[in-house]
């Protein structure tokens, strides 16, 4: 396909994109300064809605309610909000998601709170290839309480498979932690399986869905997922540092212990008594008082998500993905930049990482000139399409720019 | 005085009050619906001027700038409001103090991080009167290290004292936990002397100073605080939820080992690498992806204090705090209304509890005429008197509408 001609499908599967108008609702859909976004993995564009909704807070709710904001409306915040984030995007009922903290502290909460329930038990399982915060709290938490922690390894872009999680479980097995969508390569793990795997040993599983949630749809309940937590400033485009959730199934709801004991998780914060009683329910995992003022960004891609369904925008971030990965074969395979995401798009994310050996030093250039992916370590560069508000042809022209950074042939 | 004359006193305060165009600053100080603000000691109002850099942020910045944001300016903003706030609020040196998390988080991380430099002692001191949540963190951290906590015993609007203090250390009293002004009483503790005889006893000091900071000035460096905590939605005017912040003294940093070993804590969070290595100095204490949008309102407020200056600041409190004291008196003691903070204002911070058996069942009423005070168990009203926000007359307006409600004597 020459030049012309990607351009032509790129503009034509904009055109029959059912959902291609929900990219106009965005902030600066139209600067001209921003070529391609294509790190919306990272950090989701904001809605225009969401100037509009912090003008309308910042006057109305909290500069007009004041204090009797907390009891009109903000303390169930954590847990409404919650719920509608489980709802749509993570196949959870009511009563088990909450927003809170950091992704970081959440996890810290989530895996203490799944050591408490396997108390004769001494190791945790993680992938060597998991985020870094993922590794660096379990392994914290392992050198804090005397256990060990034992790795997964998987391949990059093809793993953890349930048989090499399998491999790593065995009866002193507390914990496992991954991550469903990898942050490198975007592989899907296979959650149901893994988490009966994880139960047939007896174990409790923690999953990280930062990079699933908003983008791949979930079924945290249907699967037996213990504990998860994710963050909402990617494909939930809370804005950056936006507060995270968790989720907590319901089975564990009763005897839920979490380290952080703050007021807000207690049963009565307001009583002021002595000694911490845990709050019934999810808002246990709650500790200190809710970010309020970073919860409402996300709340409007919740609009919209629940508009628009999940189904719809997996279905749009395949398509995208499956089109970038052509396009980067296309117009860099011939340079040696490889694929390092799933092309089967049953087990890929909506991210794509390619690689090349040159890709460590092109940042500065593309971000200059408004082509913006992000790198990874150790060769990648990492195309992020969040289906709602990036187009065919900005991915189209994203890659092109990339392209035309690969440094030419050395001379014989 | 009669009730002409207190109204000619409040206004006449108000003419001569050097700060009293600072208000002006504020939103809806002239909303006809909030006939008296007082609880700012619990979520200040919002400046004008936080709409607008809202705006401009999630525009210009977040909209515009996006994921580079992060490496131009993002990435450092927990250290550098951090120094801000340290600078014009705390006396704290550079490089001591970030903006992260809840105070209910940090506090469980700066306790965590006391105690690891104490490890042969057994024994955490708090004041029973201490703030709900500092005592449920200190309660689930004795629990799950196997610590015993000792209890202070104060007056509830005299302590705690050094004395008081003092009789709770031993040579096993590994970290103390105050609050430098009483969340109920206001009562403001010593913390030089009391930081010292911690010193003293071999032990370490842990600050919250949430209802300080921004009212009272503290010096901690000065007084050789070891850590101290706050949150910035008080005094700070940050928002509902804004993050807290955590200052650690320079001579604990090289050591310092928080639990919740973040990938924004380490020293390389983008190197991906494995294993956690600290980062150097304060940005230790971090762990998740810093709360951007959550710290930006509190930044207007800092410009603010910058141009004011704290001992203004205290200066007005100290009136203002003095002057209800007097309207209640006034207004509320034949009836039996109790002032239960300190009468001298060197030992009071910037807001007063009064009580009475009625005020249980008042707030209502109150709030619903735009009268604001909040209720603190057993039989307080707290009236909060933000310095920069809170006018005299606004205050006299309250207290009269507190003494309406009062009942009436019943008859013989």
């Amino acid at each position: 396909m020459n030049s012309d001609s990607r351009l032509a499908l790129a503009r034509d599967l904009d055109a029959e994109d059912p959902l291609a108008s929900y990219r106009l609702l965005f902030e600066a859909h139209d600067n001209a300064a921003i070529r391609a976004y294509l790190d919306g993995n990272s950090l989701g564009r904001p809605l225009k809605a969401t100037v509009g909704r912090l003008t309308e807070f910042v006057r109305d709710q909290w500069g007009g309610r004041l204090i009797r904001g907390w009891d009109e409306d903000w303390l169930q915040l954590p847990q409404s909000v919650g719920d509608r984030i489980g709802a749509v995007a993570l196949g959870a009922g009511a009563g088990q998601c909450v927003v809170a903290d950091s992704t970081s502290v959440l996890l810290y909460k989530a895996i203490r709170a799944a050591l408490a329930a396997r108390p004769d038990r001494s190791e945790i399982v993680i992938e060597r290839d998991n985020f870094p915060t993922d590794r660096f709290i379990v392994e914290g938490i392992a050198a804090d309480r005397g256990l060990s922690v034992r790795w997964v390894e998987a391949a990059y872009d093809a793993g953890p498979t349930p048989d090499e999680v399998a491999g790593a479980l065995g009866p002193d097995t507390a914990v496992v932690v991954l991550s469903h969508v990898a942050y490198r390569s975007a592989h899907i793990a296979d959650m149901k399986t893994i988490t009966r795997l994880v139960h047939d040993a007896g174990a409790l599983a923690v999953w990280d869905l930062s990079h699933s949630v908003g983008s791949v749809p979930v079924e945290l309940d249907a699967s037996g997922a213990d504990f998860a937590v994710g963050c909402s400033y990617k494909y939930l485009n809370g804005g950056p540092g936006a507060p995270a959730w968790a989720y907590v199934a319901r089975r564990h709801l009763p005897d839920l212990a979490q380290p952080i004991q703050g007021w807000l998780g207690s049963a009565d914060p307001f009583g002021m008594g002595s000694g911490y009683q845990p709050a019934e329910g999810i808002r246990r995992m709650v500790s200190g008082t809710p970010p309020i003022l970073g919860m409402l960004a996300l709340q409007d891609m919740l609009d919209v998500l629940e508009q628009v369904g999940m189904e719809a925008v997996r279905a749009k971030s395949v398509k995208l993905t499956s089109f970038a990965i052509d396009t980067v074969d296309e117009l860099m395979g011939p340079a040696g930049v490889k694929v390092a995401s799933p092309r089967d798009s049953e087990q890929r994310g909506s991210h794509i990482t390619i690689d090349h050996p040159s890709f460590r030093t092109v940042l500065p250039d593309l971000w200059e000139d408004g082509v913006i992916p992000d790198f990874r370590n150790p060769d990648g560069l990492r195309l992020g399409l969040s289906p709602l508000s990036t187009s065919y042809e900005e991915t189209l022209i994203g890659i092109r720019a990339i392209a035309e950074k690969l440094p030419s042939k050395a001379p014989d």
